[in-house]
């Protein structure tokens, strides 16, 4: 049971940007900018980043709704599942096999992203703004783990709900809209 | 030295918000909102809230920073001091005590911020908002200090370089202005 009164039918993430409509917004536009903005990585890309910070975090709800963003983005579910399972062998370029990394150490102790990881991110062909938006991609999720953890909000077990989720941010993003979660609770 | 380039004269966080300042502008909106913005908690306790999250993250950059500011806000030095490295004897409310172990709690692993210790906050009289904003606040600092240590920003270990930027952050909050930093590389 969440720690303070969220509405029932907005579990994860959703009652609480629900819950404070001000705050929400800020953080609904960074992620729009950061995870569907102008970039060279591709969404999926971006989405997988979002999957190993929420994964390293132990965040189920995170984990669960961007793994099946990712998956929705790609057609398939292989990828993903890899990269949180057996990333040496995922199918991602190395400069995304060296992002993911970068990521995952921005997580877990971001003093330890090193100079010489980031040199082979940069020989691998990252560039100055994908090392930084890495980071800062990782920065975010760690802000969305914590909130979404911290308050005990609930964690859907059904995996057709984040898919149903994923459907939407694959759709319609980050930003907040008119009946955005109307599909969200739909058991058909 | 950074792992990207980034304004010499700007170090820590100041040289980040300047790199990417699409991403940056809703950033510190959310900053403005939790902890200036109006709230039942004082700007100098949502200071302290970002100060024992920066320490738990090791950071020092936004340690020292959140120091600064709350020194400034509560003008003496001793109980920011306390509340990091002795904060049983720190001379904060109850509700404080509690809050602040829910944001230690939120950035080391937000799972183990138990409904034991929300429902002794409440006892103590926080509000369902504060314990929201507690959370908020401490993932958003979760953000910043991997932001900041991520990508290896230089961290001034001048005393008085925080003190300039406290009396910044005290007089203009956390929204870019014209001229922002002027003030924070005098050496007189």
């Amino acid at each position: 049971m969440p720690h303070i009164p969220l509405d029932e039918n907005l579990p994860g993430i959703t009652g609480l940007l629900n819950y404070r409509q001000d705050t929400a917004l800020p953080i609904r536009q960074l992620t729009q900018i950061l995870l569907r903005g102008e970039s060279t990585l591709t969404e999926a890309e971006r989405e997988l980043i979002a999957t190993v910070v929420s994964q390293g975090n132990e965040c189920k709800f995170c984990t669960a709704a961007h793994t099946a963003a990712a998956d929705v983005l790609l057609g398939e579910r292989e990828t993903a599942e890899k990269v949180k399972h057996d990333p040496d062998n995922a199918p991602v370029s190395q400069k995304m096999k060296y992002l993911l990394e970068i990521a995952r150490r921005t997580q877990s102790d971001a003093r330890t992203v090193s100079t010489e990881l980031v040199a082979d991110a940069r020989d691998a062909g990252a560039t100055d703004l994908e090392i930084h938006d890495t980071v800062l991609i990782a920065g975010l999720f760690c802000l969305y783990n914590k909130y979404v953890d911290g308050l005990a909000s609930v964690t859907p077990t059904e995996p057709a709900f984040y898919d149903r989720l994923a459907n939407i941010l694959k759709t319609s993003g980050y930003m907040p809209s008119a009946n955005r979660y109307a599909s969200l609770n739909t058991t058909t």
